[in-house]
């Protein structure tokens, strides 16, 4: 499952000045136990997951990685917590300023295709697959995905919407229903594709355009100004 | 987990003529252990089900179970397809004609509230989270889950579609995506949000019909005749 591990995990502080390296020692350790924790949870779940073969994948003891991470289910929340929130980054940073789009069609796809772009990666399927199964035993883990995930991308959008509005390029009463609208006639086929028929049923980038355009299409006859 | 049982799972066949006590008896066995996997399979997952409570839970023993589903895997996916089709046939029966809506926006209104007065139930929801948790181990389940489900539904739609196009009541050139965008419009948010929320965060009747209000608004301004 090479592309699994595809995802950056957020980055390790550097030792402070570059001379401590047995701190540098203990973050490539705690680095390496991530790595191989994403790829062994993602592909065998948190019940599959041998945190002996774990130890060994890593390079370290099976004491090493508890004491870096203090057990099997704080490791997990770490991992999906981490991978969530750099995804989540990577979605809501160099967002175009919605007040100067002039081309409002063109905008809105940019903004989904990019959205859309990011979602339909194998690690962050593989990721929301194996939250959503493990909902009943990590309740917490699949609140911070809703909230880092969809809950963010709307409230984002809600604020767009509402900046478009006064401008008098879109009617919308409710901003944030309309961006839960808008969110879901863009995602919820493709996502709920790929998450029921596996990576091959992740689209193109082409065939997500279409899709994208379509969606934008049909918002726009709701909600636009003209 | 009360609430996870209340699915009917397909009537076992009446032992034939009545007088065949045996069959009888083997039917309430098989049906014992289907009932005990399905309250088992959907709280603790696959990996999570032990053979030997499951048995002890259905009243027969371990070796009985393996007379009657092979293994594990087998039970697994025979639960999971009755489960999917049960539910998929309840949708889908008792659809009113289209051809006979006088009202568009509340003949639309009425499939989509009963479409998600079914899949917002605990017990499908969670059968839900179960395949999806599963599509590395299993991904036969969730092709079945995706054909029977979305796959179903949306083609049933795409024909009701062209009938009202052909009565000039919508304009649509392609049934199938005006079908898919209205599926998602209705499902994404609630059914996302139950995924990873849980069964605390499943709409009420009264929220449920006011999203569906607004979603049949903005499919009925891209694709109304008028």
């Amino acid at each position: 499952m090479g592309e699994v591990v595809a995802v950056d995990l957020p980055e390790p502080v550097a030792g402070s000045g570059g001379a401590d390296e047995t701190l540098g020692r203990s973050e490539r350790k705690h680095r390496a136990i991530l790595e191989a924790a994403q790829e062994m949870f993602l592909a065998g779940g948190y019940l599959g997951t041998n945190m002996d073969e774990l130890a060994a994948r890593s390079g370290v003891s099976k004491q090493t990685v508890y004491k870096h991470f203090g057990s099997k289910e704080a490791l997990f929340v770490e991992l999906v917590t981490s991978m969530t929130d750099a995804a989540g980054d990577r979605v809501h940073t160099d967002i175009a300023d919605p007040t100067e789009a002039d081309d409002l069609p063109s905008f809105l796809e940019a903004y989904a295709d990019r959205q859309l772009d990011i979602v339909m990666t194998p690690t962050i399927l593989q990721l929301r697959r194996l939250v959503i199964g493990e909902v009943t035993r990590f309740p917490e883990l699949a609140e911070a995905l809703y909230e880092h995930g969809p809950q963010r991308a709307i409230a984002t959008l809600a604020g767009m919407f509402e900046r478009l509005a006064e401008r008098g390029l879109l009617r919308v009463d409710d901003p944030t229903a309309a961006a839960t609208e808008f969110n879901w006639l863009v995602m919820g086929e493709p996502v709920n594709r790929a998450m029921l028929l596996g990576d091959a049923a992740i689209p193109t980038a082409a065939e997500r355009h279409a899709q994208v355009s379509a969606a934008v299409r049909v918002f726009l006859a709701a909600y636009g100004a003209r």
